[in-house]
């Protein structure tokens, strides 16, 4: 068969050079890969560079609302915008399964391709492994990336009473792969939000002075970015449960399965503390952006309790969020 | 059992945070990784910078010579030195199979740590993604790696009569591999030559408009490298036989085998194509260092028959090497 991925395709002989010419360069087409070094040279408009790196192992590799190439590209994007960077150049390192369908990995990279032209980045350096059938599951991908960091962007100590922003609902990603891991029926379509936090860049850009830290929720969900803020100040946090926005078939699923959605995986939603005299303002401009429409104000940070999340309900009960301990559901991301 | 790794490893939650903290923080440990941050941010020197990416599936993860952590750091920085960069920052993204030993993983960012140490480079950004058991074969690494551009080094064009030289025996890391793959007894130790290209820096330095291209010759040997240069310039290339430098014992298993030591992976060795008059002097100092001793000049551009690699033997019998077409043996880096 040779529409499927075969061990000499990662050899570094002929068939890898056809395999990159056909389906790298086709999709990955800039001045900076296609020259085809073991090392992309770059010149860098600034600096002060950004550096992140992900793995991606999500099973399965197409879900709804994305597949693992959208994933790697949005989730090492997102890591450098809520670092303060604009995203700049990306590499892309892929691990295949002998056997793996060419018309899957066309389809894969295409779609980095697509996300990558949204952000404004490219894919200048990239490397493939071919490992024997069973040796790996399916394709995993790497993908580093490098940004610019905003010139006046820093991150600020967090105070008490500073207050808490989601850009969307939670959950959705980490519920989505859990719908089709166990194949649950469900009659609304629940949709990973897998984007590129990219058009936020706007946003930050406009309140450098207001914005004390970003995160990304993704391993973990809310709950545990709230954690890590927490630690971070020492300061405790009040939510309010009915302002974290979660799209109800996400409670339903996640009530089916015993999860909780605030430690689900989001992955196109940012977590921004932001001073309380600026939120209601920011709050209105995230809103307006594609994609922020359900953004929310979820809570601020207390002085009572520190290090504690507490979350209060309806009916004014308060319980405790604690850091995540067991597995939820291992390969979301 | 407590001394394996376990799925909750790869949730992003308190065992993630233990794993970084008790293995990977432990090694890796500069000030710029350890603010565990989503994305590094770091002061470039220069503007001109080099970006470059490898997956590391290498069977079995550890081997004489070495281990895939020390395999994965010298990758990179190969590849960041080939290109006429000096190496400076790397990420360590891994992808680990459930009940992976704790102590080989030890072993193997600890190797990873020794390695960066010896060139001046450090790794400011991480990953970890833990898999199901049989869902990965053990451990995979990516290392992407950023160097500054050496301020005088430009790749030149390829002329007729231009020496290549090689800085070390050919073929020992790929049939290290092959050794411990296929369980072969051999009497005389052969060893991997999985090394850091970085002390050659200063040679690169020292003779920047007589170095014409460098290349590490990884996947596919020596021939590839070659068939790259060639096609590059439309230049054939002639090789004598008695010039290249492999080991007896190498010689011996790849004829068991069936290989070619010429197509076997090299994982400390350079390729570089030096200018005629400065072929002999260069020479001289790669010898003088420390793992260049058994270099040489094996060959030179010809006019005749480009894109044709001919080798000349002891009794002037010439062949041809051709590109490499099939699969010798996978999962070699």
């Amino acid at each position: 068969m040779d529409n499927v991925i075969k061990l000499s395709h990662g050899d570094g002989g002929k068939h890898t050079e056809e395999l990159i010419k056909n389906i790298f360069y086709k999709y990955f087409n800039n001045d900076l890969l296609v020259k085809g070094q073991d090392a992309t040279i770059f010149q860098a408009a600034n600096n002060k560079l950004a550096f992140t790196t992900d793995s991606f192992v999500v099973k399965p590799v197409f879900f709804s609302g994305g597949n693992i190439g959208k994933l790697a590209v949005c989730g090492t994007i997102n890591d450098l915008i809520v670092s303060g960077a604009s995203p700049l150049y990306l590499s892309a390192g892929f691990i295949i399964e002998e056997g793996f369908s060419l018309e899957n990995l066309n389809k894969i990279v295409k779609s980095m391709s697509e996300t990558c032209l949204e952000s404004g980045v490219s894919i200048i350096t990239g490397d493939t492994k071919v490992v024997e059938k069973g040796k790996v599951d399916g394709i995993f991908i790497n993908t580093s990336g490098i940004g610019i960091v905003l010139e006046r962007y820093k991150q600020k100590p967090i105070k008490e009473g500073d207050k808490i922003i989601v850009t969307g609902n939670i959950g959705d990603h980490g519920t989505t792969i859990a719908i089709e891991r166990y194949d649950i029926k469900v009659k609304d379509k629940i949709k990973s939000d897998c984007a590129s936090l990219y058009p936020f860049t706007e946003i930050i850009k406009d309140n450098y002075d207001s914005i004390k830290i970003m995160r990304d929720p993704t391993r973990g969900g809310l709950a545990t970015v709230l954690h890590e803020f927490s630690n971070l100040c020492e300061l405790g946090i009040h939510l309010m449960e009915e302002d974290i926005p979660i799209d109800r078939g996400v409670i339903a699923v996640n009530e089916l399965l015993g999860f909780d959605p605030l430690y689900m995986a989001c992955e196109g939603r940012m977590v921004i503390v932001v001073e309380a005299s600026e939120a209601e303002n920011i709050l209105k401009k995230i809103q307006e952006f594609n994609g922020g429409k359900n953004a929310k104000i979820i809570g601020e940070f207390i002085k009572e309790s520190r290090n504690t999340i507490f979350i209060e309900n309806y009916f004014g009960g308060k319980r405790i969020l604690p850091p995540l301990e067991g597995n939820m559901l291992p390969r979301i991301c």
